[in-house]
């Protein structure tokens, strides 16, 4: 695997690359490396449409509010690259904070209509930070295609609406939630947990499946499954919930009743410090 | 010459045009051809980095303000082709607005800093609507380099401040502004001048060479040199003026003493209901 800090050195080696007709496949990550990354990666070596894998790790301080948590948030490089050898990636990319953004930095990439609900409402400004670095990795990196996890549902719609606004030229890929043995979405923020707090945590998805459940059952009332989601985290002790949402997909708009297609059940709650989001999509017949 | 108006053909010709080692040299325009643009489409057709030649016409209502000229911006498509041609374009690209902003587009890219002064000032949105359509154009031309008149100097700055920090890897190349014999500079917007205004508009450059002068002569008051210009072409009774300022390059700040280095002097001024600019860039030894 060969690394690369500076913009410019790997800039030259993928241009290499890509001259000598290789495709170029990419897996954007903050670091921390789990399950969940571990599955993007896999699923870029697997795909029959990439030759190269790339990975980047960078904790992207624009997407942090000033009350988040940027500075402790888990950082671990000798074992992600441990992590990413093991992976058979190609290709390491792990810029500064000065690399990706220099003296006098002032553009920045925002997408509107998709963000005004669930993690947009909660955190300003957090998607425009995640639209601005993915768009600025996107041209350094020049994949053709680029990995995503469903468990940020919103994130994958911010970013497949940004490429197709901005025509940006590469195939966006999801990835299904990984999960742990007990239903829990892995994440690194997942590190945070006390043990109570850790079993506290599996109401997320608890909550979520009797609610695709309902939807299954033939519970119409967007209004009611909300309602139940929401009563269901709350009745846990140790979760202070956030929001508890089922919306349209991949729009992410309001529904009074479901129909026809996919819909979105999203949540996010604290446990401790711990801000956890999950979500299930489940197909309305 | 080929003629595109569809994304995805353009793209495929180019993707094409690129695998064979052709390098890209792109002129954004939109259109309404005049000498300016010649010399734009004459600077790519020389440029020893291109092999292939691509101008675009596309009058982007992202960067009309309400109030604005959007509805009566000139054009004249036939005319522009046999120019395009005549100018030896390898390939010309005219989207539709719905081809370029289709229905639920909801991004935008946006510079500030830059953005706050001059025309950024006189016409709030202009210059993301500039940012974004300049985005757009890149990600679907995908250029080796691309060229700007320097008569749109704050245009310039915003597009070199866009490409630096979101990593376009795109060369933006600048081109002197093109002047008729009396001096004012060549716009699509002349056309709106009535033959008295047309007379009364030199107004601007003349001001601007004599502040040139005084700063080549040693005068180091910013201030007192925005007055004079200011004052020379208010003394215009057929001008409006919008704005005249004394700013340092490239970043567009206020200066009280002018310093080593280039400056720029720039004015806004209304003649009937046209709008035009104007700028000149000083060495200051």
């Amino acid at each position: 695997m060969r690394t690369f800090e500076k913009i410019a050195d790997l800039r030259r080696y993928l241009a290499e690359m890509r001259a000598g007709g290789k495709r170029i496949g990419f897996v954007p990550t903050m670091g921390f490396l789990h399950k969940g990354h571990m599955a993007l990666m896999r699923a870029v070596k697997e795909d029959p449409e990439v030759d190269l894998s790339v990975v980047s790790i960078f904790v992207n301080p624009l997407q942090f509010g000033p009350q988040e948590d940027y500075r402790s948030y888990p950082r671990d490089l000798g074992r992600d690259e441990e992590l990413c050898i093991s992976a058979g990636m190609d290709v390491l990319f792990i810029p500064a904070v000065e690399e990706m953004y220099p003296e006098g930095f002032a553009t920045s990439v925002e997408v509107t209509g998709v963000t005004e609900v669930l993690c947009g409402r909660s955190r300003p400004g957090h998607f425009k930070g995640v639209a601005t670095v993915v768009t600025k990795l996107f041209n350094i990196v020049q994949p053709d295609c680029a990995y995503f996890g469903i468990k940020d549902a919103q994130q994958f719609v911010v970013i497949k609406r940004m490429v197709r606004d901005l025509n940006l030229p590469v195939k966006i890929k999801a990835h299904p939630t990984v999960r742990e043995e007990d239903g829990l979405a892995v994440s690194s923020r997942n590190v945070y947990l006390t043990k109570d707090e850790r079993r506290a945590a599996t109401v997320l998805y608890r909550s979520l499946e009797c609610t695709a459940a309902e939807i299954r059952k033939g519970e119409r009332d967007a209004l009611r499954l909300k309602r139940m989601l929401t009563e269901k985290i709350s009745a846990e002790p140790l979760a202070r919930l956030d929001y508890a949402e089922v919306l349209s997909w991949p729009d992410l708009r309001p529904v009074d009743v479901l129909r026809r297609g996919e819909v979105l059940a999203a949540v996010a709650a604290y446990f401790g410090r711990a801000r956890l989001i999950d979500n299930v999509l489940v197909e309305v017949e």
